[in-house]
């Protein structure tokens, strides 16, 4: 079993704040994340896939194929975008790295028979860096 | 001459939009800089300071003093903020990262008297990365 | 099941000797590691916890709480700090970065309950850098 | 269980190219990867290793002791070197980072009894790094 | 004056060796970039260009403007190729990172008035980080 | 004129305090620095030299060179060392970095005649960064 990551990159913002709280309890819980006007990160997003390597390419995937799969998919929809204003998911979910991930992972599983089920190579995993100091990772 | 270096960092959102221009020229400018809900980044901020090493210390300048003087003039306003929204020299300015270096350096050069007036030790320049691949800098 | 990871800082010094050994012994089993004034580094830790996202926050845990957990527990007493003289675990146990993850694991986890006990949210390992070229990981 | 990861680096030349395919299936396959003098990488090296610490030592392994195993068996061969001319491996295989993954892991394999026999200490997994976008993991 | 940096990657083979020396002599030069059959590197490359910024864009330059000059005179000529044998100066240059650099300038000077020549903003110099450990740069 | 930078590591303890001051004086001007254990890093030395590239081997300086001159003249005394105590410059100087990066820069100016007089190449500057977050630079 191999494995194989590919790292993207994409810049949007967000803020994080719940419907189901006050304004008072949303500055609590989520402290300077919860500023009126949102902030932003530079996204790292790793995709991770795992099977067996092709013998006659000696390649696990095309990676331009994961590659599209992911700007169509995560990219063209997140990259300088604002998480809470343009992208759908997040019309009634807090866009926290936790959620994002999901968000993520969900997109790529919902279309990965699409590009990748007739090789048997599967979604392994993601991870998502926010900042240098925050990573969320999930299993798939 | 010695020259001292601090790396900081902040989040923050901002959309690029000028006023002088119509909708389709802002987006032809600008192109995905100018999408509507704009979008963000983690800046990373480096400020050196030059001058001579004080010899019964052997320091620059005391780093605290330093940070301090950054916190509240820059971090303190842009950290988890939106620079359009937050930041008052972006209600007329349009916040791209040479105009927000120039924020920064002028916010830096006003207070630094105040700060370093009897020192003798000198602002030499700001370095603004806005991800992996931009970076501005300002001699002062 | 989703994973956080967050990333801490610290810069320490230590010298690695052991009792059960001659001056010599020492000298071949740890090289350069054991020069009589010691040396440092600039310690990267990452703690990761694991468990559920809890659906109202959005959230897996409120990373303030961790952060706490790890500065009281473990950047307090170890940054800026000398390993065999200053953290008391060392005195009678050789500072490598093996017994270093093993420190931090077991202060963590002893400290565990009083913070995360009723989340349900599970330390779910730490890895210790201690060079660019050297990682040490525990999981828990 | 303890796991301690190493980071090695070497440079390296490679064409993707296979006899199994016409000139033109190759371009299709490999892409720009197929270029007719080749190219390359800096490549980076993680090699994992786990098991009990020796609780005289502190240690895992002697980390003298398993760069000399990498270096000898996987560095020495490949660094500054063309994969395709100079690894015999690769006389017959693509050089793919899946399958460079695979040839570094058979080396170690092969040669890990000779030097961690006794210590029961065993080869967790490698990583190659190929370029800040692509990475290959095998557990071993 | 403003100064802007781009950062640009891409992945070349080399081999170091001269027409003017013995085989023993390049070897005893060039070392291990002597090996017959070359090797090759992952080359991170920064362009920086000064001036002072359109105080109605906020910016320097259009970044893409730049990208496309780079890419058009660099990049596609360099990224996935091999120095020697694809690069038409190095028919009878050595090379090294510093002739690589030397060609990279007179490239993007030879350009430029075709790009920037109505702007004002000149090419302030170019960086290239060969390895981690070796970076060359020229002022221009 | 052609710059070129190598990079160079090693990790040591310090202690920063003065016999000019009292126990109060000296926390209070170097805070957690002054800790009576000391504590480490990892620095990270980067070397510049200037001059005009050899037409017949394209090369400034054979790195080797530099590698040597800077491994017996700084790493040698450094790496693995505490610097108050193994570096003699040290004995009565506080071992600040910007006191540290003069004692390179004094260490290397008065060796390069001997390495580097005949060929005209001169030493541009050093750089030393003792955390991510803390560079000191000297021009020669």
């Amino acid at each position: 079993m191999t494995r194989l990551t590919r790292r993207y990159r994409f810049s949007a913002s967000h803020r994080l704040h719940t419907a189901s709280l006050t304004e008072e309890g949303n500055r609590e819980l989520y402290g300077k994340c919860n500023y009126p006007y949102g902030h932003g990160h530079n996204y790292e997003l790793e995709v991770s896939v795992r099977g067996n390597v092709d013998p006659s390419s000696g390649m696990l995937v095309r990676v331009e194929d994961l590659d599209k799969l992911v700007a169509g998919r995560v990219i063209r929809d997140m990259d300088h975008r604002d998480l809470n204003g343009d992208v759908v998911e997040f019309a009634r979910l807090v866009p926290t790295t936790e959620n994002l991930a999901e968000v993520v992972r969900s997109r790529l599983k919902a279309a990965w028979a699409g590009t990748f089920g007739a090789s048997g190579v599967e979604l392994d995993g993601i991870r998502i860096r926010e900042t240098g100091k925050n990573i969320v990772e999930l299993r798939s």
